[in-house]
């Protein structure tokens, strides 16, 4: 089994101003590739301490993958560093700098000297395309030492990793896999989850393992074997008992979002949603509309932050906000009722709470209302949430995607 | 200057099934105590890989500090790896084990002889109380170094970081400071950027370094000195002089995110603002109202994602959608105009757009309408982005918000 390592260039991953996201994702591909990941690093911009890094790296692994420094600044040291640990010079790659040229006068942008920077490679290295971005990756092959450079962007590493890398790294490791799924869930929490399945974490192929995440757990079944196909056969009678166990409140695998997941149940039924959102601002519609092809069941919404939006755009009678204060059940239910009639969906969501930092309307901090409407009733639910202003408007949005759900399940 | 390295340990992290935010939060604290963190590592539960990581990091760094394997389990070899790295003995600690042993019957759980590997130091170490789990931490100093081990729960990570790790490092280098001031900037593009403060790039105190995010650049203003207030003389006077340079493409320092910083330019010119939102879906009203207090001056918006709730629910004119597409300067004005009369705001945002994965109306991904209206007029903004479908309307929001804020600054 091939050996790697990885290291995540930049100052401000020392200086801890941003979380380094991408090393754990590449380091899931490595895994699912059979490659075993054995050590991280973190370097700032210092091209001595990155180049003894590298070293240190090729000596004990096969291959190195670097993340960032790959800009055109002079912060941007990966390049040299790479060619700094192979012994390697840096030449130009005609092509590249011609693309960069283009991409400027293109945009009517001022060429920076320093640009042409992004179009260097070590001798032993090749340019790995990068339609996202300016910089392009690279993949050097050197004594039997593979060293990838990715762009740090996350726009542009994801991509990278997805078209080229990985099919890369697949190609040279085939005939050994380590495979993981993810069953992800909502709606219930993380401690009664692993309480409810805790014989299965015993096991050691698939092996199983919760993660928590703001109104989700995650359960991750990973598996060994010469195969993708054999793993998922190991995976698979393990998966349909754990949702054997937990029933609906496993809404997907994988990289599907909760909202994706209603989306998909939507189009299935044939049925559109609205939104109505006072408390999450337009966050719930945000996230309907991240996923692409949304407009097939998602038409819309209103963004009622302030009662006379509620009242005046929306509707809401000025007797139920008088009465009732926006923070209540009448509300919520009179928005989603509202909604639906407004953009002639078949479903409403409403969602109308307090996400602090302050007490309103005399209501406390992280009292919610989330109220779901479809063609013959409306079904309200009252929360009381902890935790901070994101962490409330989250557990609201992840509230009414699991109402909805049950409610398009149920049908009409 | 003290030098630290910082090693995380767990098999978990190098599978990459869980994200590192110790690791930045220590480094966080480490600089705000003037050490400077010049390496993290990262290693899986095997005993020689973490001797080897620890005894390099124990050469190059004045204090080493780990993360995470000090439970009870086989897996859980911090102690004895900072134990063989330092060439001590594991002894016993009686007091913890008592306490260990308290703690099991007063919980009435079985007493598994494991558990009492908690209870061990390396005979240079010292236990950190640790009131939140079982496992202390480690202090241990020898030889003129320093290492330092935490538990890997956060709940119980956080409070033995700021009640005893941070006391004991502000001891340590009281009267020395690395102190961060980041300016944001948008609107402009990372080379332009650091071709215009190219000079201030050389100096070493304060030191500038760019960074680039989506649709933003930070440049970091990092200064050395003996107390806050000294680092923020130091680095005034070169905020000011990038300020001078770039204009109003500052538009905040620190956490200040963009919506932020216009939702302050309206509130102190007592205006408001109103979205209609159809290529970013609700994504910029959730934006806007995620920044605490954002009802004194965002009032709401419509979510116009289909043709449909375009010409019924916000009224653009069927003649405008059949002759131009929604996809369009005309769409994008009649939507900015109708969302300021309907929700009687001072200004008002609309978006429209591609943002893929499939071209629409024949508009190609990325091509982009941002329209910005006051009580005088309209302004149009035309773009053709590249990247994902999440960038795309990143970069559309983004553009909004900065021509929300030109337009707020000219008055009216």
């Amino acid at each position: 089994m091939r050996t790697a390592e990885i290291v995540s260039v930049g100052t401000e991953l020392l200086l801890g101003q941003i979380v380094d996201t991408h090393a754990p994702r590449l380091a899931q591909v490595l895994a699912s590739c059979g490659i075993a990941c054995q050590r991280r690093a973190t370097v700032g911009d210092n091209l001595e301490r990155l180049i003894q890094t590298l070293r240190e790296s090729l000596e004990r692994a096969d291959i190195v993958i670097t993340i960032g420094g790959l800009g055109p600044t002079m912060d941007d040291l990966t390049r040299d560093g790479i060619a700094g640990a192979l012994g390697d010079s840096l030449v130009l790659i005609p092509e590249v700098e011609a693309k960069l040229r283009a991409f400027f006068a293109e945009r009517k942008a001022p060429w920076v000297e320093s640009n042409a920077r992004q179009a260097l490679r070590p001798e032993s290295g090749q340019p790995i395309d990068n339609p996202n971005g300016t910089a392009p990756g690279l993949l050097c092959q050197k004594g039997g030492k593979i060293v990838i450079a990715f762009p740090g962007p996350a726009g542009e590493f994801e991509p990278m990793l997805v078209n080229h890398v990985r099919p890369f790294l697949e190609e040279l490791e085939a005939g050994a896999v380590i495979h993981s799924r993810i069953l992800r869930i909502a709606g219930i929490g993380e401690s009664l989850v692993e309480s409810k399945v805790a014989h299965l974490m015993e096991a050691s192929n698939p092996t199983v393992a919760p993660y928590a995440h703001v109104s989700e757990v995650h359960l991750r079944l990973t598996a060994r074997a010469e195969s993708r196909e054999a793993a998922d056969k190991l995976i698979d009678p393990v998966d349909r008992e754990i949702r054997h166990i937990l029933g609906s409140a496993v809404y997907g695998i994988n990289e599907t979002t909760l909202e994706a997941a209603v989306l998909t149940q939507l189009i299935e039924a044939n049925k559109t949603v609205a939104v109505a959102e006072s408390l999450t601002g337009g966050e719930l519609g945000g996230r309907f509309t991240g996923v692409p092809g949304a407009s097939k069941a998602f038409v819309g919404g209103v963004i009622c932050y302030t009662d006379a939006v509620k009242h005046d755009v929306l509707g809401v009678s000025q007797a139920t906000l008088d009465e009732f204060g926006a923070i209540s059940e009448e509300c919520a239910t009179e928005m989603a009722k509202l909604a639906r009639e407004r953009f002639q969906s078949d479903y409403a969501l409403a969602l109308t709470g307090n996400a602090g930092p302050d007490a309103s309307e005399g209501k406390p901090v992280g009292l919610v209302f989330v109220t779901v409407a479809d063609r013959f009733e409306t079904k309200t639910v009252r929360q009381q949430f902890r935790g901070q202003r994101a962490d409330i408007r989250r557990r609201a949005a992840q509230t009414a995607l699991m109402l909805l759900r049950s409610t398009i399940s149920r049908g009409f």
